[in-house]
Formats: structure tokens, sequence, C-alpha cells
């Protein structure tokens, strides 16, 4: 049994893709689920009752104001909008009467509220972002900018979740880690990265690859990427940054000539599903690990396909009692500030 | 008047691109420059011979062993093999007897044996290794992979250095500089890059731009992008690994119907073309900066384009005074390696 909270207006596309992404997940939920949909009530009973959405399991509406733009800043919004859909969401979790939530809004307040309202996981030194990398054999890469200052011990237990987040989300039994660094032997790397390699290569409950490198993202060889959050962050912009490029390099090449035209536009279809594959929507939202309880954050851009992922494995990860198995994981081990 | 010294035997592909690069530059320096062929004398005068290529400004030969390979450790290499043609042509620059250095041979032994011969020019910290980023307005990124573990004040050497030599190389007069971080105003990014922030706004000789992101290495938004050595190598790799992904998707795709098929052999000459403007062959090879000397390294795959260009280079960097100038500028400002 899930009870969980979907942020109605959260991402830049309002209530549609959220009450649909709801509809939709709702289908393959269990009769004694629950979903508890939070934000501007009114609005999202008209929505439901107009297009005629069918959630077909228990719900119910907590009213809360939209008022989390994209651009606060997480001070702000935790400081200045207790009365947010974001805040009182998570406020539901916090209470036990929901055990996960999940937002296509503001990722900084999302994280900034979920360390407020859930705390973390006990043992816990910081939190880290994950996020399901869209090739290949599909790599959950952490932290992407929760923590971009870490210590040593505090990448140990990113891999620790990260690892759990890949057996509980995506069933992988043992997966394999991988530490981000710039060579792929042990002496290779940062000060900080081969300090790393150590903790991960002592703990035997991992399945740890040892040292990965950039072009790796690319190549499957592992299911989870352990970096810093600064790393994390840079990587993810920049890949998509560049899958923007090679977008707009193709139409720039289909302006060429007019045989590029033409051959480009005879491929168009298949050009575009494979575009489509390389995509967020899938992948059923960022978690953000080591807070206690499920917080899983969407893109702004989440279509009803990647809501209904979302909440989905939101589903997935209460069921699995993923809070429980990180949280036994972390107490084997004895962790300090200093790392 | 410029000297300048090839590794001749240096790279995946041996004298052949060397010696072909040699040729094709020595058409555009002057009657007084001067080169000299350092690496398995005796062959590469066959080859000039059997090839009638004609280098056709001054040159000598100097002989030396073809043994580092690009496995070897630089520790090893700098230890054992000092009578490499890295290592001599080195000692060239070293004894006054040449003004710059080139090899495609191992990298990180080129940076080691750098180090050991020439030094760091007084006041740097440490050294910085650039590369000029092949796509839009050609930001040159570094460090690349040299220092991996840095403090403020190193990552604003770096911005100096880089600044100087994209004004050098380039002939940009006020290159814009970017410090990558994770967020564009100065509050966000790491500990660390909230410091380096500080130090660039101070500097009215450098033309600060502020932070930039992951994804705008593709925004033509700066001249020079400023990193830590670990995030810059992963970045480059990670691009690398992309760049390969997705040209061996577009095969992938080719194979998914006959009418992508048939599409993409149509426009098959104008993406083959826009490939080929994405490469390292244009840029001039990567610059090791902050050693007493002209280094530049090429990558291990370097054709005969690639090499002309990084010879050409060389020689804009010595007429212009590159180290002179990055001399004056470290000169003004007191550096401790407190930072």
């Amino acid at each position: 049994m899930a009870r969980l909270v979907i942020d109605a207006v959260g991402g830049d596309n309002g209530l549609a893709p959220n009450l649909e992404g709801a509809a939709l997940a709702s289908r393959e939920f269990d009769k004694d689920d629950e979903l508890i949909i939070v934000g501007e009530t009114e609005k999202a009973r008209k929505y439901i009752e107009e297009h005629k959405l069918d959630i077909k399991i228990n719900h119910r509406f907590v009213d809360a104001v939209n008022n989390v733009t994209m651009d606060d800043s997480p001070v702000k919004a935790v400081k200045e909008k207790d009365d947010s859909s974001i805040s009182k969401g998570l406020q539901l979790v916090r209470n036990r009467e929901a055990d996960g939530f999940f937002s296509a809004g503001n990722t900084g307040a999302i994280l900034a509220f979920s360390l407020v309202k859930l705390g973390r996981i006990k043992g816990i030194m910081r939190p880290a972002l994950g996020t399901v990398f869209p090739v290949g054999n599909n790599p959950l890469i952490l932290d992407v900018g929760a923590t971009p200052d870490v210590k040593p011990e505090m990448l140990y237990q990113f891999a620790i979740m990260g690892s759990e987040y890949c057996r509980y989300s995506m069933g992988i039994d043992k997966p394999s880690v991988g530490l981000l660094s710039i060579g792929s032997e042990n002496s290779k790397g940062s000060m900080l990265s081969q300090k790393v390699f150590d903790l991960l290569n002592s703990d035997n409950r991992l399945n740890f690859y040892g040292n990965i490198e950039g072009s790796d993202f690319f190549e499957n060889k592992v299911n989870v990427i352990v970096c810093d959050g600064f790393t994390g962050n840079v990587v993810l912009k920049f890949g998509e940054g560049m899958a923007k490029y090679f977008k707009e390099s193709l139409k720039g090449i289909a302006d060429t000539s007019f045989k590029a035209k033409l051959g480009l536009g005879i491929a168009y279809n298949e050009i575009r599903k494979f575009f489509n594959t390389v995509s967020y929507d899938e992948i059923g939202g960022a978690p953000l690990l080591g807070v206690d309880g499920i917080s899983l954050v969407g893109h702004g851009k989440s279509n009803v396909k990647a809501i209904t992922n979302a909440l989905k494995n939101a589903r997935r990860l209460v069921e699995n009692n993923l809070i429980k198995h990180i949280s036994e994981h972390i107490e084997q081990r004895s962790f300090s500030e200093e790392g």
C-alpha cells in the first residue's frame, strides 16, 4: 500500500500533465493505494471533470498556493512560501499521512523543503540528487547538484544510496558502482577520488567496479556513477547542451544543400524516434536520496509520460521500502564528519 | 625568429604525419625559422627522401629513442626514459637551443617532462593543460587534467594564462573568461568556485564574464573557460564519448529502416563534413601553460593537418612572446600557496 503526493501545479505546464499523468498511473496502482493531489484544488477538480479524467484509486485534494516559481531561490522558498504545494505536500509525508512525494517544480526548492520537512536518514551526512542517464544501460548518476562540496565519506554514502536505489527502483540485484575519476587506475584522480576509491573498495556489500572516466557514460560499464555534486551537475548540463547542439546541427546540415535537406527529410521520422528514446520521460523522476522519505523531482518540462513514470516509480520505492534499506546499509558502518 | 622542436616519433601514427606536417607548416614559416626534428634520425631522413618532402626552412636532426609508449605512466617515463624524443626535445628548449616544443605523444609524459625540464614560470603555482573546444566560438578550456587538486589562486592563475594564450594564439584582444560553476549567480557553486569568482572579479586586466554552466560550452558566451583539472578532464572525455555515441547512433538509425538508410545515405557527405568541422585538427595542439617554455601536446591520432596547425601555433606563441606576457601578468599579483 502506497500513499503518494503529487504536486499538481509543479512544472512549466501546470495542472494538465500532472493530472493526466496521475490518472494514467492510477490504472496500474492497487485498490488500496492513495493519491493526494496538492495544489489549486478548485482548478484541479474542474480540470478532472472537464477532461473526464478517471483516477482509479482513492484520492483526495489538499489546497495549496502555486507560488514557488522556477526562479525562486531555495532559501527564499523555504523562508517565505510555507503555503506552497511543495511545502504542504512534503508536510504530508512528514506527518506520515503519505509515503512519497513527487513534483516537477523548482528543483532547488524541492531539495530545500525536503531537507527541512523530512530531515536526513539517521547517519546520512549529506543528500544527493540522482538522475538516470537516458542512454545505453541507463546508469544512475549521483550527485548532480545537491552537495557540491563533499568529503570522501559523503561520496561513499552516495554510492550506498545509489546502489540501493538502483536495486529497488530498477530491480537490478547487484548494481555495479563506478567512481567518476580521470584515469582508470586507483592511483589516478584527485586526492578526494583516491580516498573514495579505498572506501568503496572496503565495502563488500557494494559491487564496486572501480574508476570510470567521462567517456564511460556511454559504454554501459556500470549501473551507478558516483561523483560530487559539482562535477555531476556540470556533466549533466554539458550533456543537455551537447544534445541540443547536435539536434540543431542536424537542422543546420539540412540547410547546407538540397541533397542534405532531402536526405534528412526522408530519414526524419527515424531520427526523431532516436531523439525520443534519448529522453528523460522514461526515467521516473530524479530521486533525492538521503532524506527520510521518498522525494522525487521531475524536469520542469515533464510531459504526461514523464509524470506517469515518476508516480509509478515513487510507488515502487515505497512498496520496496527503499528508505529502510538505505538506513540498514548505512547503520552497518560508522561515519564521521571528518571523513 | 622561432626555433621549434617536433617530436618526430610522437603519436599513434609515427613519423608520417609528423614529417608531412613539418614540411607543410614550413611553407608558411620565415627563412630564419628553424625546425629541430627529434626522433629516429635515420628513419626520418629516409622517409623525407623517399617521400620527397621539402622542408623549406633550416632544419636539423637530433637522434632519440622512440620508447615512451602511450601507456607509460608519467613517473616511469621521467625516471627511466631520459633518452626519449620527448625528453631530448624538451632539453633543447631548456638549453635555449629551441623556443618551442610539440609532440603528439603520451600526454602525461609530456606534462611530466615539461615540468622537469622547463620548470614553472616564476610565481606560477601549478601548470594547466588547455584545449580549444572545437565547436561554436572555440573556447579554450583549462585545466583539462594537469592539476586535479586546486586552490582558488591556482584557478585564478589558470584564468590569467588562458586569457594570455587566447590573446596570443588566437588574436582575441580582450578574451572573456568564464568560471565553470553550477549556477549563474556569484552565490552559486562550490566553496572553491565562489572564492575563485571573487579573485577573478578583482583583476581588471581580466575580462571576467562571471559563472558559466555546463550547457554554456555550446552557447558562445566566453573565450576562456576556467575549471579544475578534474572537472575539465571529465567534461572533455564526456564530450568525446558523446560525440562518438552520436556518430554511432546515426549509423544505428540507418539500420532501422530502408527509408532511414536511403535518407542518411543521401545526406552522408554533408553529415561527414559537419563531423569534420567538429574536430581537434584545427586547434593547433593543447598548450601546457605555466611551464617556462612553449610546450604543445597533440592528440595521439593527430593527422597531417593537426600537426601542421600545431607547429604554426607554436611559432605564433614564440613570436608573440606568450611566456613573457604570462610572466608579466603574474608578477603584478602576489600569490601564496595558502590561496
